[in-house]
């Protein structure tokens, strides 16, 4: 068993990972004194929670816990205001109250659902991620939670922290492969902006890695998550520097949105926002071989490193301008130095990232 | 021009209560140093936009602010879903970043809407108060937000308090007698909980309170504020001293929840409410006379002090039991000992409770 600490003074909380960790959920609960006077609500989707709801829910209830669920459909549509409204039904009509506690089973869509119902449920409650897939690893640290509004992306939540957060590794054997690689994107998004030796170790990992090999990623993701856990307690509600978070996810959230929600999901679509971000990085005088190693690392690990053809440019970058992180009209970017080393540019040219953009789409 | 100071340490902020201070709004937001870059969001009802908004949005326009506004329609009915989504759409639209700000006109139904647009916009945004109403003071204070659930009030919000507050006496001028009386009964309530001499200043103040004159109501909404503030600043997050300030609220809410909502107003409601806790009070060893003259305040204020007779005694005592103060089962009432001084008492009896809500629709 791992155990990274996200230091956040009194909001602080460890992450454990290791496997067959769910069917002990019940002491964990107890270890953190969750109230067993009042009910505990289980958010989950509709593909987790065959087998997983079972498992933890027998754990809890053999600790003494009353259990509630919510099982919501599978996929980002559940991050609606409708679906949010029907799980706050569930615990209304589960008797929730101020010292009740809420589980999110998942990946995740499920974690931001969860994590806004448990942000918000009578100004907020406390709050548990057991994470179950790759991806989550990132969304697990940092106590970002939100749902979308029907014009844009995360539009409406909190910062939330959990009490803590319970990783199974068991619950990643069964991730289709196309969900695994995409999370691997975010894990070695975490080396690129920080750690150039986990960066390395990555890619020399990267077959151990795609097939779940539960030792080389228990490791990962520790890694992951410490380093995520680091830059979050440095600067908690991003004012600055929790911003080099988002490399290659400026670029990379216009692909989502232009491709439609889905098509390229979104570790992928990220993996080709950081050949985008490297490129920058390599034209703002940045490394040589910076680009080619980028591409290397992401490449090994299954993951798209081009542009497909057919989205048009003028859209991207329109996409672009609607991103949040756009303030006040100027164009922020994360921009690579070096593996390992990223800086906040605050005035990047729209020129350059146009021609960037249009680089992406060139085979290599 | 007076001065409230809310102290919560990084997150403390002023109140300033004095006449015309609408027309100034635009230095106010100046010297709290509300970014220009970014558009400012002005929610307020259809009953305070005439005058009000104008008066305001002229004032920031001439300081260099951008102003983007949402009218809802007056009363609870706003607080909803459907309302909190389509103001969010007017931030959307309306160019809204991380750096915008919220502002509430209005009394304590756009105070909570706005306030909880304002916590949940893009995870936390700034938010400024203009309360055009008495029980606006108390709402004012504290942080509290929320929006209401089809099931059940102020279920989902969160804390967030205000960069700052901005009390224009001018426009309590304008309310309806019954508004400004059931603002009243939240002003007297702090001093029944917390300073006997304020609630012996609020009888004797009582036909100036009544006709809004400008120097006393200035003095009795400081005076309230500023209890209000010493309680939050010792427990934001209500884990024990603030409930306090629920006095009167168990059974008051209950009556409105069985009456119907706007039938008895909420400050109507918690007078009732109150005369119901002075009785447990008194029956439980408190001050002689202490129901005379919680009484005798609340009706030279123009408050009522009789239940209605047609409110079935049942259905109240069900309504309570509904309430989210009832924690773990067991019942919880502020509990006057002598006039300015209150217990919590997590194990109020429910058949005094029961007789105690007959004995109120005896009349005096």
């Amino acid at each position: 068993m791992r155990t990274v600490d996200v230091q956040l003074g009194e909001r602080s909380y460890p992450i454990y990972i290791g496997e067959d960790l769910l069917q002990q959920a019940g002491n964990y609960l107890d270890n953190h004194h969750i109230s067993k006077q009042s009910p505990v609500l289980i958010v989950t989707d509709e593909h987790v929670a065959d087998p997983y709801l079972n498992i933890v829910e027998q754990s809890l209830t053999a600790s003494g816990f009353t259990v509630v669920t919510a099982i919501v459909g599978a996929g980002e549509q559940s991050k609606s205001m409708s679906v949010f409204e029907e799980v706050m039904t569930k615990a209304i009509q589960g008797g929730l109250d101020r010292k009740s506690t809420v589980i999110a089973l998942g990946g995740g869509v499920v974690g931001d659902l969860a994590g806004f119902v448990a942000g918000s449920y009578m100004r907020g409650i406390r709050f548990i991620q057991m994470p179950t897939s790759v991806l989550a690893h990132d969304s697990s640290v940092g106590g970002k939670v939100a749902i979308n509004h029907r014009l844009a992306k995360n539009m409406i939540g909190v910062f939330h922290q959990p009490e803590f957060v319970l990783y199974d590794l068991t619950t990643l054997q069964t991730l289709p492969k196309r969900e695994i690689n995409a999370g691997l994107a975010e894990m070695v998004k975490h080396g690129l902006i920080w750690d150039k030796e986990f960066a390395y170790w990555c890619l020399e990992h990267a077959e151990e890695l795609k097939s779940v090999d539960m030792t080389v990623m228990g490791y990962g993701l520790e890694k992951g998550c410490s380093i995520k856990a680091i830059v979050v307690s440095r600067d908690e509600r991003e004012n600055d520097l929790r911003a080099i978070l988002n490399l290659g996810h400026t670029i990379g959230h216009a692909i989502e949105a232009v491709a439609g929600y889905g098509e390229i999901i979104h570790g992928e679509a990220i993996s080709i926002g950081m050949v985008g971000s490297a490129l920058i990085g390599e034209q703002l005088g940045g490394e040589p071989g910076l680009v080619d190693t980028t591409r290397r690392m992401l490449t090994a690990l299954g993951l798209p490193t081009v542009l497909p053809e057919r989205l048009d440019t003028d859209r991207i970058m329109e996409a672009m301008m609607h991103d949040k992180k756009f303030q006040e009209g100027s164009m922020t970017f994360i921009v690579p130095k070096s593996i390992g080393v990223v800086e906040i540019n605050h005035n990047v040219d729209y020129d350059l990232v146009r021609r960037v953009v249009e680089q992406l789409k060139e085979e290599v």
